[in-house]
């Protein structure tokens, strides 16, 4: 590559082709192209430099062949934080830190940059804005804010508990005045549970032969809330312990995103029985709450409050697997990649 | 039988086991007994004469053996509109009609009448109030109109839509000014929808080899709110037509009573990416807003702005098989038995 003055190496993370189930490590490979350090004459956004990416589980689905996603030979998208280095956008100057989506490389250009969020509290991890306080932080707080309605001494429980969601919803929970159950698939994540985020019990789902029992154990009265992560036979099993007017937000579903027909649910009619509500919903749809959300939150970390657990893979050639992993549950935590510290 | 002046015979219909799939006639006997038709000394109930007996999906699980069911050796109980024949209650007296919760049978004791309406609008066919007047009118307007969230404009669709309760979501949703279609099991069925209840659109699921090309071709844009009476594959097919924000009002789920195993549910992950809603709800939840319903559905009548289709199976004799008929979709319109015109 013939450089000039602005000109440097720009590593990338590919995808090679479209995923049929969850992806794999040998889905990805990396690439190193040139960019140049300035945004092109008359380019209206920003050029970024990319400090940490985000692993999300809703990735997997845009890497498969759907409307809307990842196209083979382009670089993976998603959540990130990065610093801009030449900006094109009246609102944005060099060095502004932002968090929103990137693409998965050193360097970006960003030309819709009024999708970006300014970060302004840098007195925490900025690692943060990809978890806590990004995405996955307005995930907990709208799903369990807004649509579980929640109330004080209530019966929350939460599956893929000690993920980057799971672990605020429990916390929320937990100082709103609940009792609260999370599931998690090692060891290590239900003493996580147990021990870091202060939750009232929690189980290792892999050695439960059967999930119903292990839920009439923890909740004999019932579940008021449950925050679902994961779908499936858990979901299945939650239905047959709900309380009267029991709320089931729907976050996600990953055990099911390596199937190509998600498995069956058999106990809908626990729905009518128990009047009992299940909604599906999406961070982005509770953004405009973001400011308030980000006071509370601030608040409660810099009062120790609040912990939050990450994974931090080092390096970009190290995100393929790190992406992968979530869907076998690696992560220990909110699964993040650090391209750089700044 | 030995009867003293005030004695006479009373028919009633009896449990002869717990059922284990949908009741079928031959689960049911006709018995006669004595009854005395006097409330015994100091009883502070009722004794009433019943006229029309609803026959409702939900007796179904009622014949099963599970808590709170009806006892084999016991009558059949349901809903129905009666007459009071004595009383040993303030608040009732001789004459008085009344719906509610009473036994299959002639005559019947009611230990708790408190939890009977009295029947004060009798320029109506008294049947109503087993139907658009009773528990089956409030199923739809709570399900609709609370549950639903129904805005002018939406699409909607109702299956069994001309049951008891799905002809009166329709024609309240097109009062609304709603887009709506509805699913039937026989071809006079859909004729009835379409000509008679006004529907937009409707569809005879038993010809429909693809419910979800079906659904695409009555909902090219989509479903913002499905009132959902069968479960099972229609909902799964509907659940991939749905807009964003749409809501499922689940009232029953008539397809898999039948079923040991409900059919398992496969495309609940809808749910998050139309942020979507699904809520089992019960009628007895909105009977305090039954005077406003009441008030509401009476002008509709009487201004031939809704109409009402009643199938009325004559005598006890025939409820049996009446009430099987309705896990087939032998009926036509909201099932009664008319024990007596008065």
């Amino acid at each position: 590559m013939a450089m000039n003055d602005l000109e440097v190496r720009n590593k990338q993370v590919i995808l090679k082709d479209y995923v049929s189930g969850c992806p794999e490590e040998s889905d990805m490979h990396v690439n190193i192209v040139a960019v140049t350090l300035k945004v092109p004459e008359g380019f209206n956004g920003v050029l970024v430099k990319n400090l940490y990416l985000s692993c999300d589980p809703y990735m997997g689905g845009r890497m498969k062949n759907k409307p809307g996603g990842i196209k083979p030979g382009s670089s993976i998208r998603g959540h990130g934080v990065a610093k801009v280095v030449d900006s094109g956008h009246p609102d944005f100057k060099n060095g502004d830190l932002v968090w929103g989506i990137t693409n998965w490389e050193e360097y970006s250009l960003i030309d819709s940059p009024e999708s970006l969020h300014k970060i302004e509290h840098t007195d925490v991890p900025l690692s943060y804005y990809t978890g806590i306080l990004g995405m996955p932080g307005m995930t907990a707080y709208g799903g369990f804010y807004q649509v579980c309605s929640p109330e004080k001494g209530q019966y929350v429980f939460v599956s893929a508990a000690s993920g980057a969601v799971g672990q605020l919803v429990g916390q929320f929970a937990k100082l709103l005045g609940c009792y609260v159950v999370g599931s998690a698939g090692t060891k290590h994540k239900v003493d996580l549970l147990k021990n870091k985020f202060g939750f009232d019990h929690a189980f290792n789902y892999k050695e439960e032969p059967n999930f119903d029992a292990a839920l009439k154990r923890c909740f004999p009265d019932g579940i008021d809330i449950y925050f679902d992560n994961v779908g499936g036979k858990m979901l299945d099993a939650v239905l047959l312990n709900m309380r009267p007017f029991g709320r089931i937000a729907v976050c996600g579903m990953i055990s099911q995103y390596g199937n190509n027909q998600p498995e069956g649910v058999h106990n809908l009619m626990a729905l009518v029985g128990k009047q009992a509500r299940m909604e599906g919903f999406q961070a982005a749809n509770y953004y405009h709450l973001y400011p308030k959300y980000l006071e509370m939150v601030l608040s409660y970390i810099r009062q120790g409050k609040i912990v939050y657990v990450e994974d931090i893979a080092e390096g970009l050639e190290s995100a393929p697997a790190a992406l992968a992993g979530l869907f076998t549950g690696c992560n220990v935590g909110k699964q993040v990649v650090e391209v750089a510290r700044e």
